[in-house]
């Protein structure tokens, strides 16, 4: 595997690795991290001690701030190959199903596609002041693409599901905690402690025991493979729609993707450009 | 659609309606609300641009309080078509279903009928201080008719669920929340403003990608429509037989359905009249 | 039916029993408390008048400890018989299906095979200050056999399922209620008074009703009975490998199953033993 750009690799042991994510200016996701992600889950699932993986980051201010808008090909690939499952919704379906226990420990925001990753993660732990988690795609009139929908509801439920999805609203780690979108949220100063204290208990324990719990966990929660492909089909033919390119070309304009206040403060730029009949797209 | 009696219809825009329910002196649920609710469906479905409707009450203590039972024609006709889906059973899956965001702004109690109605709206806001919501009628000897068995699950678990069932208790604002009966509670005076500032951000976007989340987290979440008519089938059922006919009877003699103490605290009241061999049904 | 010596059995009415746990030295369950439960379900399956069970224990800090691990001929009767159900799950299975209400009103510590009893009654309440939950099997290098991984997901969803399960953690009174574990924690001293209370008023409703709650919510969640007998033969084969037998040899040695700082503290004491290539089972 050649070094990833997008993330740093730290084998604390053969049992326990940590991945940090680094791609500034806002760790947004891209086709790029995907690949990286795929060759490290293929080292993963090629070992027989590896137990936990930590995936955390570099940037206090951005877990992962959503995914990357500005590659203009990826709209026309899409559409031109309907049968294809696009590579994201195949990266977090691969997370899911890792034979070993992953751990998000979520510290900045983790918005759209990054709230859909540690959706894929088995368990997340959360800064109580520092965590913000979310699902904005509404904001850009376009459903979330990776599965949220589908992964939510075993989480906190309908009704709150309902609720992230509608509104587009940023959530604090409290009531992420509260909601269950986090296992729990701890207070900022002790979170790494935590996580490490708990993720090198779990690396202590048998590799076979811990991939019995994630075959039979799986068996019980994970919904049907097809559920996926669809949404990320509704989410590109949004994109494909006049309403998702007006808000995202004002958005762009406005400071989204760069250190700014958009990307800071998200929901609340979204409602300056709704596309509404009279709406022009330049 | 001719004006409705059971509840007064706000449009604030195209995209944002209001339903306040208004059938003094308890807002009982009956035929007659059924009817006009499925009017005002069948215009909230023609509609291309409305996004949301939200569900309130113009009774502070009174969200909706049960199910009207003194239509003594209803029991006859339901034994008599057993093939039939009971009115309301179908209005609740037309609720659940609507291609647009559903709200309960909750205020009072909501019990029985009321509690099923809020259970099928996608979202659930309530007042921490005067919220009520429970499933009393387990106190009248009958199942509960609308789906709660169904609903509930998906929101607060199988055990707080039987809880809920086998109890017939209240739960106020504070408990309903932390079970996820309802999405939050807000301070009582709070309530208001924060619902319209939640609906006014959803009416805002994309009815497109409202209609898209409303599908999909549907497919995942919705039970088969057989469970719901097997459920009021039973509760039915119960109502045919002695112990329910009973409790019944007394508790009209002490002022069910009027603005009563047994209204105000049915679930203390229920527990005067248990049938028991040796109790006569007069 | 013969006296039980595994628990005392205390019929309060024709509609409210109650079983105390009381099996010396730590309250462990094994074949023959298995054996007399059955008995008791035979009983309670031929009332029709009984509506409640309440489990609780007569020793404060043991609830259920979990599984007697020293019958030596257990492993090898079940690796001959790969065909057979285990008494254990079978037993589990008929809990929950019991046509009458359970209530489990936890004190002291209920791990594994305790916890797995509490999680197949209907509902769960607990002393905040000394109830002590969880699944400590990963600890002894096996996963839980009695179907927690098909029941913690319908009361804690996904995330902290695995959690749970990965971390072999104890979650105290408070903490099991924030996730759903339990119903509810109570103030210790409150503990006795409110489960009297509510076991009380549900058994003095309609055994009918009762019924059909019980019927409707099972369809609604509970899993296939083939995922049950997967995970106890995935945890027979734990049981059959050098990685359980060498923590569990140690622990025996340190006081496993004797009223000891083991059995109190036994998430701590099984981090001392895990077995790594190089450590020897004698």
């Amino acid at each position: 595997m050649e070094s990833p750009t997008r993330f740093i690799l730290t084998e604390h042991s053969a049992a326990l690795w940590r991945v940090t994510f680094n791609n500034p200016p806002v760790n947004l996701v891209d086709a790029t991290m995907t690949s990286q992600l795929n060759a490290l889950f293929t080292r993963a699932e090629a070992s027989d001690s590896l137990a936990v993986i930590i995936f955390d980051s570099a940037d206090p201010d951005f877990y992962l701030a959503h995914y990357d808008l500005s590659d203009e090909n990826e709209l026309r690939h899409v559409l031109a190959h309907p049968e294809e499952v696009h590579p994201w919704t195949a990266l977090l379906a691969r997370l899911g199903s890792l034979p070993l226990a992953t751990i998000s420990s979520i510290r900045g925001r983790a918005r759209g596609a990054g709230s859909e990753f540690l959706l894929a993660t088995d368990i997340r732990f959360a800064s109580r002041e520092k965590a913000i988690v979310g699902q904005f795609e509404i904001g850009m009139s376009a459903i979330a693409g990776g599965g949220p929908a589908s992964r939510l509801p075993a989480l906190v439920g309908r009704g709150r599901t309902f609720e992230i999805l509608y509104g587009g609203l940023d959530y604090d780690g409290a009531l992420a905690e509260q909601y269950g979108y986090v296992n729990r949220a701890l207070p900022d100063k002790e979170l790494d402690g935590f996580v490490d204290e708990f993720a090198s208990r779990v690396a202590s324990f048998d590799v076979q025991t811990i991939r019995d719990i994630k075959h039979f966990v799986n068996l019980v929660t994970q919904r049907p493979e097809a559920e996926y492909k669809d949404q990320m089909d509704a989410f590109w033919a949004a994109v494909n729609r006049p309403a998702q390119q007006y808000v995202a070309q004002h958005l762009f304009e406005a400071g989204l993707q760069q250190r700014s206040d958009v990307e800071l403060d998200l929901p609340r730029w979204v409602t300056r450009f709704q596309y509404h009949s009279g709406s022009s797209v330049e």
